[in-house]
């Protein structure tokens, strides 16, 4: 087991993950990178296909020429989120072929992904690095990986591939149209979802390149945003998702009295600041809360005939809608939502597919994260000092991903609107059980009980007032619901064994989960 | 001085170069690379602007905090052709600093950069390393440049900085728009030159990048094919090319009758052949013989209702012109030589631009060069055993790039129409003076007495003479023009010398270049 030291948000955390060194968390902008980008090896054109025809037959025979071995890190992409055919089918033909001891590097894990604990469990795969959902983190939160969960936002993913630190053997990218060089592209086939770029960095870094199609087209499918330059073999399958599970289901506008009065909050306190002028910019996510802000807004954008540079996110219909109306002046598509996303990609130069190397990388020369004016994101618990948790529950368990959340927290303006309690269970607390953001980048919380703006954004506080908006103190607010709920929410019950850490998002670590005690 | 041996092609080539060793040439697709590609310094946005902008007031300051100094190498791109304004004002700059012993590493230089001449004499500039055209070849080919010249194909230079062998320290890149943040596009604003892809490389691989425009745009601007992720500064001026110049003045048809003969028996040939069908493929240059062979081929595709898959290439209004006809599929653009093919570029998703590392990078896992079915191409010299030359004159002065020319020789057939004599000088040779392409790549020369296939195209020659073409052996030809020419020519009076050396694709050393005896 690794030696703990505190880090600088105070936080303890190992010295060592999985065996290898790690970088504790210095403070936001503090920890200065060393050294060169990593480089894949040198390929050359002598060893592939003059005709550019990389076709192999099956996908265990493509990883069997890619040197798949005991030990290797094996990548995916989560483009397909709950429909995925790809990943599992991965580790099937590995288990067949007796390889054992993987690590697999998805850029996210879903529900899907459940027969892979199978394989982890007859050792195919050793561990998981990356968000775990549902119920692997689930398996996870209890202990039961051989190996830390190592989770880092979209951003951070990118970060660790380019900076060395995640090594990529072989990356197997699922993709919806392809040509037999391996362009492959997301925003057109029966699967289509929208972008590729959750795999770009697997594709430029990985030492091998698979990718995996069910609609080959002639050469050159274009766009490219895989480019077959980087792709070793190329492989057909009558199906690499089902096309009704690849769209979020997440994209519903929320329903509920309290969220739409959070969101309308949300969107008049965005109205009431001084950045909400001609050309300003916005990130959203596609919960329902953050949609239904986003109609909000809208509506006061025609009202006052403000209109954005840009907007950034999960597409949707919604962002679509405004693009289209004129309201906004190019969406940048982080991932596909609906279909109606994936049509306005395919067919729109102003939507833009974006990649977590333009969006988020922090060890980029700048992203374009900290140029967007507004970005609204939630969170599972927010604590007095402003600081957040996305990863795990209030009662311990690793649930969730990070997403871009972390990466995003460097807009301008940073907002959570989130309900003050969940199942009569406060959501504001005097220490987070996992820390993800620093309170530093959080400027506010939006609750159904007010506005919490932190003390040191006096601009946004002064803005909110004179605009009238029911601006409270964190405490305030957290005071109120504990009288609600009959007190604070209960501690979690955890073990001191280190089942996660969490890296900020220049690769240091800034906090750590622990086993959830089951025996209790 | 550096040792001498011969090559796989039976040249003699120096082991080293400047001072580094250097590699033989190994023999078509024999050389095989070791190690990983290079990566650049890992930056933090910690380092960079949070609201991305990355303005800095004058190139001059942007050298300075790019840390530029003594010996470092300096690449530019010649997007703008003859008409760039840039590059000399970074001499210019560098100059006024006093930093000495540059070196150049232009992806091509023209005679509109003269002046650097002056700061190789002073020192400012130690050497050129890149394509030297007219002046600037002239110069270095007379021995007067403090360094050895190293032509390199567009994939060659990719393969150099890729594969670390060149180590850019300062990438400036000109852009006929951009944003403050870096990104950057060639397809429009005032100096509008299509792509800006000569310069992708210098923005992945250089330790510091800086943007100069003359049309600045908000952010984001779009489509970035120069990412501001990649940049370090963006300076703006009020010029950075001179529109008039920057487009080819290479794209008229020819006149000549004895070239619209070649470029007629050119299609004739092609349209002779079994890999001419529906859904073929081809490349062609800018020049006028290739000009006019592809305005004969449209008449035949339109005759026999042919339509091409892609085709690929300087790209020019006609080739604009078969795309919007339907004739074919999509344009893969390397480069852009008039204002229709920039327009396109702009306006036509299948207009698309790409870059050394998709078309011609031979350190890829593939190419697009080798899947084109046509290449069409030209060549100062070709001798008996079809091996073919590009970079010298009969003269033995070097005064031509290579381009893309060596990238091209994998296509599926490639055919070199050439006058068999210029300023009654053979151009059938029997040893060629500097040896560029060799001649188990290249099938068939197309000249204006009769069209000779090599030897080892049986399947070509059967097709050819079967369609009634005239097919003649090379030696039969060459005898002919010798007869014709009072003779073989001169040979050119060359010193020992080294002034240059070619690369092969590989980044082997092919041939030596020689300093011309000016004495005798």
């Amino acid at each position: 087991m690794s030696e703990m030291i505190r880090n600088a948000a105070g936080r303890m955390v190992p010295t060592h993950v999985n065996g290898e060194p790690v970088v504790p968390f210095q403070g936001v902008g503090k920890y200065q990178p060393q050294g060169r980008k990593a480089g894949p090896p040198i390929p050359t054109a002598a060893d592939f296909p003059a005709d550019g025809d990389k076709r192999v037959a099956t996908l265990k025979e493509a990883l069997v020429r890619a040197g798949l071995r005991d030990g290797m890190t094996v990548s995916t992409h989560h483009h397909f989120r709950d429909g995925d055919l790809v990943a599992n089918q991965v580790f099937d033909a590995a288990a067949e072929l007796g390889v054992r001891d993987l690590r697999w590097f998805p850029s996210a894990a879903f529900p899907c992904h459940r027969p892979i604990l199978e394989h982890m469990k007859r050792g195919v795969v050793r561990w998981i690095e990356g968000s775990l959902n549902g119920p692997l983190g689930d398996y996870a939160s209890k202990g039961q990986m051989n190996g830390v969960a190592v989770l880092r936002s979209h951003g951070g993913r990118w970060q660790a591939i380019q900076d060395g630190e995640v090594h990529v053997d072989i990356a197997v990218i699922a993709a919806p149209t392809a040509d037999a060089f391996g362009n492959a592209t997301g925003d057109r086939g029966p699967s289509a979802c929208g972008s590729l770029n959750f795999a770009l960095a697997d594709s430029q870094y990985a030492d091998k390149v698979i990718v995996v199609t069910d609609n080959l087209v002639p050469f050159p499918c274009t766009p490219w945003q895989i480019q077959g330059n980087n792709v070793d073999a190329v492989v057909v399958m009558d199906q690499v998702g089902v096309p009704a599970k690849i769209i979020s289901g997440t994209t519903q506008i929320t329903k509920s009295p309290d969220r739409l009065l959070i969101a309308e909050l949300t969107a008049r306190f965005i109205r009431a600041t001084s950045l909400y002028r001609p050309g300003f910019s916005m990130q959203a996510g596609a919960g329902g809360t953050a949609l239904a802000t986003a109609i909000y807004l809208k509506e006061y954008m025609r009202e006052d005939g403000v209109t954005a540079a840009f907007m950034r996110g999960g597409s949707t219909k919604y962002l679509v809608e405004m693009l289209e109306e004129g309201l906004i002046g190019a969406i940048l598509d982080g991932q596909t939502f609906d279909l109606e996303g994936v049509r306005s990609m395919r067919e729109n130069p102003r939507h833009v597919a974006t990649s977590p190397f333009t969006s988020y990388n922090y060890h980029g020369k700048g992203n374009f994260a900290s140029i967007v004016d507004f970005v609204v994101l939630g969170a599972t618990e927010v604590d007095v000092d402003f600081n957040a948790n996305v990863v795990t529950h209030s009662d311990g368990r690793m649930l969730h991903g990070i997403g871009g959340w972390q990466n995003c927290l460097t807009a301008k303006v940073t907002i959570l609107p989130i309900p003050s309690m969940r199942d009569r269970i406060p959501v504001l607390v005097d220490e987070v059980t996992t820390l993800v953001g620093p309170g530093e980048l959080i400027d506010v919380i939006v609750t159904e009980r007010g506005v919490a703006i932190n003390p040191r954004r006096q601009d946004l506080i002064d803005q909110a007032t004179a605009a009238g908006m029911p601006v409270r103190s964190i405490q305030e607010i957290k005071a109120e619901v504990e009288a609600l709920c009959g007190g604070k929410p209960a501690k979690p019950r955890l073990t001191d064994e280190v089942i996660g850490v969490v890296k900020w998002v220049d690769g240091t670590v800034i906090d750590t989960i622990y086993r959830v005690d089951t025996d209790k």
